[in-house]
């Protein structure tokens, strides 16, 4: 369906990286690996931003340029020589590269600032630990001698989670740290360090049988847009969500138990599905995003593995309320869930017919003759995880609640379309940023009974900048609600202008009455907003346990969930949360 | 069935317990129902444990004196002036037989010592409040004035949890402060106050077409033995768990927001189904046994209702090792969960089937001619819940499971003869203590990998007590383990005995492997222990919690969660939880 650009083409970027610059680290994921719009996407973009070919004649703010600052590592030497003779000292790295390399993550912040070359906030030195025993050592040595300690996993942050706003250590994990543990197929769990990449657990489980001797292929059912880049303790300590969370739950839902590193001790939760043993430690280091630890060691729920069974679906529906009301449909009907379960609204499904080709296809007549207009109607798509009997009942069922809301059947064609991109989106944004258009996302949790006032009052804030175009979906969803997603594109090259639109979609979406995050986490982009979300004293209590793991604020500061932050940081866009 | 006594029958007790009595506070539930144990049990009892008829001719220590001690309140007069200016005079009661009522629960150690007319750790009053204020200033007053403040619920707490150790004031949350607070159909949520009873609260989903002017019927889905008298509060701040688990999940999995009066302000959490937005409130709360505040009101998932769909199922196993086998097989098949779903033992099965008069029928003779042996064989039963189509995939797919493990059918028959005493075996408890002999629970989680240690290792502590009949089963069933629970059937009158039998069952368990409480909670009974079960910087996280939630030590003091203990009043069982 991809047809040569006819007349003008822009010269997408497509050159590797340099080694050593700014590029080669803020760019997502293969440095070979490339993906440009398609020739529909680039056209409706210059369309909606009344951008000529002109505007496209020429990428800018690459940071092809090699890494190159002066910041001299002030860290005193004797604890320079402390590290090193814990890690050894090929694995205490001060060169200006590496330390650049893990200050920032994949917010679009970051991405803005490295194009720029603006270098803020790096750790004096990073450190490559190997094993529990390592970092055990480093915590309680950086806790005694104040030395602030960040974490860099697979560095997909978009909340400036893993920024070194105090200079310090920050702890690589993905290097050395990234190993699995143990295997245990009569429990079905698998054990590992924190580091370790997504695809690097799933192939292992998905060839148990070779690697550990099992009697089947299994799955780990965690698969965030990230996935190919980030790393289980990243999901972890910041309650991410995986795009088949419907399904398998979100991570905090897989997570069976945990071990981590604090300045008081090891705190090692236990490995029993369930208990009533007291408050759940568990959760109350979830989420503490490097705060009250470091996390060593976690063992996850494995899931048998049936690719087999797999039923995928796509249906139209009229409009926005029917899909909602389809999708609340499937997930409250006790039949079981859909893994993958995505509703976009109706500008989202404008461009994803675009971006899939389904405007070229006899499908677009088909469905204008059986009254779904542009501009109104909405894509829900997916597919079903789990024992072949059990996705074709699910599906089932699905498919009569969304045909009894006028949902028209696309078959499987349009989800395998979204699966074959599922994860290289972030390529593509690199490859519109390099002509100033920024694609960022803002996500939230909300009820069902709030869902067309927030998806409306989050949407008219941000069509109230101009030239930007938003589209919306709804993934992760549960019987009480689900989780809705801003994806806004818009030409923007300035720090300060994506700044105050970011803030402000925030401060909407406080305002509308939704979660400010349903799997990002907080970072020190989000932190300002946490208390105002959650309540003053609600955050006391996260500040007492910071107080108790922390005493001496070593751990992640500088703005991370709020903790050390001044009432003047903190925004209050909600009174009563 | 059943048929008359052919010789002797004891004199089982069926008088209304004296209105004022001790027999009337320990004894369960309905004052007007008895249940007896069939001949065949009561055979089995006297053929175990070499009694004769003798023994059962006079029941003893039944308590049906008046409650009558001197035991002067003295909490000052401003105190009691105060408590009744805020919920009214009629609601602040001094008299000693509701300052017994409240103080114990339905712990054996409770029950021996009523029965024994022993009164001991009573409140110097009760409080009937009605509203989340009423509760507020109350807490914050006696944190003021450090008054110890208990909360008593149904009064079924097997863990001491409710005891007034320290005196003070016990809030009754069942009289007043029990009311259905918004239902809310659209994120199927119904939001409650903790004094309200299980069936209450069910009664009002299954009707709330007519209550609520619902488009359909909903049920709770959390069915603990106690379901008839304990209340929701109970069920959430121990962590409890319902029989039906394994489909609807523990009270944790199906709690949404919860609201706590503490004595540093009112917490709140919020009524998304996930957030990531730092740790979670929820869990910090919950299992926190009054420690931390007191719950005023609990936020709770609703589920569709669909009794007809219900498929039930029984099947014998020829052996403990094929039942658990086949168990497993079941949770982890990705096909969805059965909802009741209990695995007897060869020791329990054996009492089953003489309970549900199985030895009597025609199945007795076909399942021995099959291979199926007395003290061998073992029970699996349960019912599905959950949409049709769901329970018939559901049922079908674990039929063919047990099939491949030799479980042999018996339908449903035994399953709807469990069904028919599934919340009144505690009425049985208490004939038989009437004539001496206790039954009692003790339950733990296990991994699967551990299942068959820990069953032999606590079933050999048990047996170790000459004449007890000891009885396990899992329920609560998970891909990673299930819920075991040991029930100990014994002629034990002295309270010295059971401590002594008690602890050491405790410490059998912990020694096991296994995790020792699933659902009962951890009250000040089983305190001593938790230290060693999840480790002493684990511990150290629930003390700092309490000293930042009640800096002053008067929520549910003495002992509750170990939290003031002395380290000489622990037991440390395993070194390296």
């Amino acid at each position: 369906m991809s047809k040569p650009y006819k007349s003008f083409s822009p010269p997408w970027v497509k050159d590797v990286a340099p080694h050593g610059s700014y590029r080669s680290i803020y760019r997502w994921g293969d440095p070979a690996f490339f993906k440009i719009p398609r020739e529909n996407l680039y056209k409706l973009l210059k369309e909606r931003f009344s951008l000529t070919d002109e505007f496209f004649e020429k990428p800018s703010e690459l940071g092809m340029e090699k890494v190159d600052f002066d910041k001299p590592v002030v860290l005193a030497r004797k604890h320079l020589d402390f590290l090193r003779s814990v890690v050894g000292k090929a694995h205490v790295k001060t060169d200006s590269f590496s330390r650049l390399s893990v200050a920032y993550g994949q917010t679009m912040y970051d991405l803005m600032r490295l194009r720029k070359k603006i270098v803020e906030n790096i750790p004096e030195c990073v450190v490559e630990p190997e094993t529990t025993e390592q970092i055990e050592k480093m915590v309680s040595y950086c806790s005694q001698n104040g030395i602030p300690l960040y974490v860099y996993g697979g560095g997909s942050s978009v909340t400036r989670g893993v920024e070194c706003v105090k200079g310090g250590i920050s702890l690589d994990m993905n290097k050395r740290c990234n190993k699995i543990l143990k295997f245990n197929e009569v429990d079905q769990t698998v054990t590992v360090q924190p580091g370790i990449y997504g695809p690097e657990l799933e192939k292992a489980l998905n060839e148990a049988v070779e690697r550990f001797g099992a009697g089947r292929a299994y799955t780990c059912g965690h698969f965030p847009q990230s996935f190919e880049y980030s790393t289980v303790g990243g999901w972890v300590v910041t309650r991410g969500a995986g795009q088949n969370s419907t399904y398998y739950g979100k991570i905090e839902d897989i997570v069976l138990s945990q071990r981590y590193a604090t300045p008081v001790g090891v705190i090692k939760s236990d490995n029993y599905p369930r208990t009533a043993t007291g408050p759940s430690i568990d959760h109350i280091m979830m989420g503490s995003e490097g705060c009250f630890g470091v996390l060593t060691e976690v063992t996850l729920k494995i899931f048998r593995l049936n690719k087999e069974g797999r039923k995928r679906f796509s249906f139209m529906f009229k409009n926005w309320d029917d899909a909602m009301n389809a999708a609340r449909g499937v997930v409250q009907g006790e039949f079981g869930m859909p893994s993958v379960f995505r509703i976009s609204d109706p500008e989202e499904t404008d461009m994803m017919i675009r971006m899939y080709g389904v405007t070229e296809t006899p499908l677009m007549p088909l469905l204008k003759a059986k009254g779904y207009k542009e501009g109104e109607m909405c894509l829900m798509l997916g597919f079903t995880d789990g024992h072949s009997s059990f996705c074709k009942s699910v599906y089932k069922n699905l498919r009569k609640i969304c045909r009894s809301f006028n949902g028209m059947s696309l078959t499987g064609v349009v989800t395998k379309a979204w699966e074959s991109g599922r994860f290289n989106d972030p390529y593509m944004r690199d490859a519109c940023q390099d002509f100033g258009i920024v694609i960022d996302t803002l996500e939230c949790t909300v009820n069902w009974s709030n869902m067309a006032q927030v998806h409306k009052d989050v949407r008219e804030y941000c069509h109230s900048r101009p030239n930007t175009i938003v589209t919306t979906h709804m993934s992760h969803v549960y019987p009480q609600g689900a989780n809705l997603y801003f994806i806004f594109i818009t030409p923007m090259t300035e720090l300060d202008d994506l700044k105050q639109y970011h803030a402000g979609l925030l401060s909407a979406i406080q305002k509308s009455g939704a979660a400010m995050s349903h799997h990002h986490g907080i970072g020190k982009l989000f932190a300002p907003w946490l208390e105002g979300q959650i309540g003053g004293n609600e955050m006391a209590v996260f500040k007492a346990l910071k107080q108790h793991f922390d005493p001496n604020g070593v751990l992640n500061p500088g703005g991370t969930l709020g903790l050390d932050l001044s009432d003047e940081e903190k925004v209050f866009e909600i009174k009563n949360p």
